[in-house]
């Protein structure tokens, strides 16, 4: 982006099986000095689709971001589904790393990627500033129909680091995010506003082994249609993530104002239950959820509608509604979908979005359950007024910035909508992850909760360490094979559909790899992972939460964060 | 402060030598958790008098302050010149803790000490949000002439990161700083805006050897009294620490514009030259400095006097006129003035200020020479509106918010007057200190630009790392003993006075120190402090200078800062 130039290069051999987070953790760790600023010219943007995406592999439209975080200052993976995986997955496109940075400031650039090549051409200045709801039907109307987008909203381009990146959806929303991390800020550093894709007529993707590819398709969707979690009508396709509203808060782990206390009174008002009763009773009929992005059998996004039955926003994913709602005590679904679509419309990751107004809330800026005063407050993000950039930092910075001391982050990043006093185990990945507090590097809520993959008592802290461990390398794994980590609720518990997951990534490279290979391959990414983070200054000291989850009990079991440094310092002793 | 308790405890016996920073930082490192949060009910801060503070010592009414950091996150000792450092010293309180936090915020209390005891009393709540200039004449009213005064100002009181410790001077100015690293928050969050004191009728400080002492006090005063920066009419009497501005401007080493060049266009408008010349103009007479302390011989405490005639700010230290003014851009001494005063005012080390006013101007909040908009910006602070909450936390979160790159600061503090690209040494001492970026862990500007101690190219790193190390040992005892940095200048050239400095500590402790027991006990304590930093997470990824100074060349000479990074790493190798 220095000169706007793009250069195409062969795939390195060594990068020659890699593709996902595999990929985008590989060359973030070979090229960027894990002692660069994040918003400087030498940090790079990578973007990668998975092994087996742009195939008719089910659920596997996903794609890695990474780089260096501005949020956390480790190295960063953050993960969406979007049509624009599948499209340059089938343009041959393995990976597109973002470099070097406009030497002035405020030029926007759009980079186009179809059959034909690539080019770079600049962003209408009067599209800078404006919400990605406004905009993105503009680059429809542009680029026609088949568009795959990559988008910054205006977050990015003030370069806050809770910005995402933006994809649109199958029905053209911007809605989908690489949410996490701050990446939009990265990209916003470097000038670029819009990817741009359209696939019509590339070839297809490249598999090796058909039939194998063929058998592995197969037990992998029959698994995710069997499950009960995953299956039509079941309990995602029916309810969306935000399922977990009632699940979570029941258990006492639902994180709620600012995280004092693990129930919400509020909750069967806000939880996936009640957004579906609230479109059936505003539809005059029953709403099931579709798919976020192409070739997905799960199909788990919702959309939620106003009084007259209009769209008001999609998706609210649990942690959405979690952020935006308990944890900022606020129990009224038109609000929380307000927020929700300010976040894609400014585009803001909503996990650090509502983290932060529920600490800007503990630092008084606004009452806990005010939902008109947190509305105003996404405003001032989008308009970049002071006020809006100190939220836009992030929990961790507002916190510093209104001096509180209670601020749920791990490296600089807020803990999503799971208590870790509560679940132990999910603390333990909040702890140690390379991410920083983050629930989709380890999800032990599966076992410690859904009775997914086993079943262990939330509460007590062993065989936590390994089962994190176990479950961050795995996790790692699926990030890399394309696949949405969703399926992981079905090759947990239906053997087969482990099998399938695996044949499918044969098919496509020509490997024989095994279940063992699935942990090695998955360890090896976290291996490389620390050792850049280790390289940016960060010991076993950031593997702590914070502290005043060591002394604060939490309500309603009055629990600690009790788990030991050691299983902590565990996790990574592999 | 939990629940306004005062305990008296007699000086554990491992401790019995220890005074100032040795003092405070063993009592950090014993009893406070590295990871706590700084501004949490965990963190404590410490006050302690230097060894020999409260004695006829020349220029030792120094204290230490220490804590954990809310702007660095490290230990901190920052250090002052103060009559309530000998008001103490002569009551028998060898340091002052305070622990513990109210549970409810915004409640203050004073803690009143004299021979008869200790008391803490409300703080009337209409003196809350209100300047020192305005309060601390009612505290004089109340307490009389003899008050030796530690105090917060509104910074301090809403727990900004930049907010320093204020202390009276000999004519009764709340001007005196433990500026960095924002101690002044933590005793924020612990409600303690004053200490008051009054050594009426104290006895006077235990000398173990009078006969020792006072040689040593002879030798030390005959340097000070002799050398060319430290005489009467010296260069620090006659323009005080400000003759520093015309001399690094000079050798290009004077940060300009947020460090984007090492020369200022304005220098001689703003140099301790000007400064006397400028009040013989207003009061038509020559004015000599005064101490800042009782018991000062050098006295290099300035004085800037409106058009009138009537006092405008003292102390305008090099450091501040050089990040109020050049640093911003500003060549207006009568700007500069006013923003010094209210930093004072306020409550704010103006260090940091002016380097997070600079990277403000550098994120687009104002231009570069602006002094109006800059006024405006401090007023900002004072108030505490988002704005100036923003630029409260410290130039490292300004730059996050504003999502700037060129942030010069390590481990979250702003550097001070001096440009590591143009003078190697003192950019290993900031990226090496236990303090984060500061010139007074290790000033070897003496041997690199001043000639004192040793004559050594600024330019090169050769003989650096070494330099630094020594440096920051033998400050280390120094900032012990209870003198002024500043005596430093007199005892590099002038061996008896070196004897002179370690006499008076044995002569009062009834120890035989040598020189080899400065660079023993000096090590020690750096060592000390480095392990609280290394269990807080800090490693030597953070001892290096941000990204821009290595690849960007700083004018007029383009420089670097090219110190490999072994040398950086073995300053802390002993």
């Amino acid at each position: 982006m220095t000169d706007r130039t793009i250069k195409h290069e062969e795939m390195p051999e060594k990068y020659g099986l890699r593709g996902g987070r595999w990929l985008t953790s590989s060359i973030v760790c070979d090229e960027v000095d894990p002692l660069c600023h994040p918003l400087g010219a030498r940090n790079k943007v990578v973007i990668a689709p998975g092994i087996v995406t742009g195939t008719s592999a089910p659920t596997s439209a996903r794609l890695s971001v990474g780089g260096k975080s501005p949020l956390t200052g480790t190295i960063k993976e953050s993960n969406s589904g979007a049509k624009f995986s599948q499209q340059i997955a089938r343009l041959g496109i393995r990976a597109i790393v973002v470099e070097g940075q406009p030497k002035e400031e405020g030029s926007f650039w759009t980079l186009e990627l179809d059959k034909n090549g690539s080019k770079l051409v600049p962003t209408p200045s009067n599209w800078i500033g404006k919400g990605l709801y406004e905009t993105v039907p503009l680059l429809y109307r542009k680029y026609g129909g088949n568009l795959g987008l990559v988008a910054i909203g205006a977050a990015g381009e003030m370069k806050m680091a809770m910005a995402g990146v933006s994809f649109n959806d199958i029905k053209g929303r911007p809605s989908r995010y690489a949410g996490r991390g701050g990446l939009g800020a990265v990209l916003g550093s470097k000038g670029l506003k819009f990817i741009v894709a359209d696939d019509t007529g590339a070839p297809e993707v490249e598999v090796a082994n058909k039939n194998l590819f063929e058998s592995g398709r197969k037990k992998l969707t029959d698994a995710l249609l069997t499950h009960a979690i995953t299956k039509p009508k079941g309990a995602l396709n029916a309810y969306g993530t935000a399922v977990l509203i009632n699940i979570i808060n029941e258990a006492g782990g639902l994180p709620t104002r600012n995280f004092s206390n693990g129930t919400f009174e509020g909750a069967t008002k806000i939880a996936g239950e009640a957004i579906f009763d609230g479109n059936k009773r505003r539809l005059g009929k029953e709403l099931y959820n579709h798919a976020c992005s192409p070739g997905c059998i799960i199909q788990c996004s919702n959309t939620w509608h106003k009084h007259d039955g209009a769209e008001h926003t999609s998706c609210i994913e649990y942690e959405s509604d979690w952020a935006l709602g308990a944890n900022c005590g606020i129990d009224d679904l038109d609000v929380i979908a307000e927020l929700n679509q300010l976040c894609n419309d400014y585009g803001v990751d909503t996990i650090e979005a509502g983290g932060t107004l529920a600490v800007a809330m503990e630092g008084g800026v606004a009452k806990f359950g005010d939902g008109k005063k947190a509305i105003e407050l996404m405003h001032e993000i989008g308009r970049g007024t002071p006020l809006g950039r100190i939220l836009g930092s992030g929990a961790t910075v507002t916190g510093k910035v209104y001096g509180v001391a209670r601020v749920p982050s791990v490296k600089g990043q807020n803990m999503p909508a799971y208590e870790p006093r509560e679940i132990k185990g999910i603390g333990v990945t909040y702890a140690t992850s390379t991410m920083g507090a983050d629930h989709t590097a380890g999800y032990t809520i599966a076992p410690e909760i859904l009775s997914v993959g086993g079943k262990l008592d939330p509460l007590t802290f062993e065989k936590k360490g390994e089962l994190s461990r176990n479950f961050q390398a795995t996790t790692a794994f699926i990030d890399s094979s394309g696949h949405c980590l969703f399926i992981a609720f079905a090759i947990l518990d239906i053997a087969s559909g482990f099998e399938g997951m695996v044949e499918e990534c044969n098919g496509v490279l020509g490997t024989s790899w095994t279940g063992d290979d699935v942990t090695r391959i998955g360890q090896e990414i976290l291996r490389m992972e620390r050792r850049f983070n280790e390289a940016a200054g960060f010991t076993k000291a950031h593997d702590r939460l914070p502290e005043f989850m060591k002394y604060e009990k939490l309500p309603p079991h009055n629990t600690v964060f009790d788990v030991p440094d050691e299983v902590l310092d565990s996790v990574y002793a592999f």
